[in-house]
């Protein structure tokens, strides 16, 4: 028999197995399939160790972004995944995620859920240094993938205002991230693959 | 035009992207297809966060583990992911990892390449605390798998002294998690989904 709390923690690991098969809208560059958002929070978290010199705010603590990254998307697991471009899932978006998060922090240990829930929320308000600099790059990560991918994402009708109004939050960090954005933004119109 | 160092991290974290096709032998919980490394990088991150209170080495810094988990397959974008019990693999595994190592973080600017490099040959050499607490949750993350899917990895003949001798190093970091790892071990033979 294992300890109750190490027996809680296990089994919520291999609960947490599942946001392997959360898949997102933005494909992987070799277009083999949609990742999973397991990838995309090792990426955004990979992304915020390379990028952090381009982080124009100086209290941002980069290891308080990096947990962000790895926790930020675990309510999607009950939640679903809302595209970034749907006007109409974002209407119930909040109230789903709340549900989903009651849900899923208290599979934790009391502490470990309060730890989790409170850098979930403080990434979602996107109000504090280290939550915009988790945006940025959670923004510039699906991005890039669709720069490489010759728009795949936004093949269902996404317009270039949309994806500057989505990429604007980045600016509040970076302003060498938010050039490096608008100028994938401008590529692709060039090269056909965004509307404007 | 940008920065042509900014290029340089943009082009890696694209390249990045081919960890969601390096596929290991672990399959997902679901048994929907095997995990990619990119989502075992993102599993073992999240589970040094999860588990760390049963670390006995009081100098660890969880914040290095973390980051090295995120970089700690890297290599195996151009050297492949050698399956754990493929012994002919383990021979040339140091020989293909050096050579892929001295491509993967020749694509990066020299610090950050050195910084990432060095991360990396400290979690493969398994000496310091940082390392072996980093092994101990790469093993206890596949373990887990294995043990939620009736021992799926270990269909390919592997018995338990093969799994128990993959697992002892992480008696060197903890002793609650080695005997979970020795729990989930036993009741896998009980259950007859790994040979004795």
């Amino acid at each position: 028999m294992l300890d109750k709390k190490l027996q809680m923690q296990l089994d919520f690991m291999a609960e947490m197995d599942k946001m392997k098969s959360v898949y997102r809208r933005t494909s992987l560059i070799d277009l083999s399939r949609t990742e999973s958002d397991a990838e995309h929070s090792w990426h955004f978290a990979l992304a915020a160790m390379l990028l952090f010199e381009y982080c124009d705010l100086e209290e941002v603590d980069l290891n308080r972004v990096i947990r962000m990254a790895l926790v930020h998307d675990l309510v999607e697991i009950y939640a679903g995944d809302t595209f970034a471009y749907d006007e109409a899932g974002y209407n119930d978006k909040e109230k789903r995620e709340k549900a989903a998060a009651d849900k899923l922090f208290a599979l934790l240990p009391p502490a470990q859920g309060e730890e989790y829930r409170s850098l979930w929320e403080e990434f979602d308000a996107e109000e504090t240094p280290d939550a915009l600099y988790a945006a940025a790059i959670d923004r510039i990560q699906p991005l890039l993938n669709n720069f490489h991918t010759e728009g795949f994402t936004w093949k269902n009708g996404v317009t270039a205002e949309q994806v500057r109004k989505r990429m604007s939050v980045i600016k509040k960090s970076s302003t060498a991230l938010h050039q490096a954005a608008e100028h994938m933004i401008n590529e692709s119109i060039k090269k056909g693959w965004l509307k404007e």
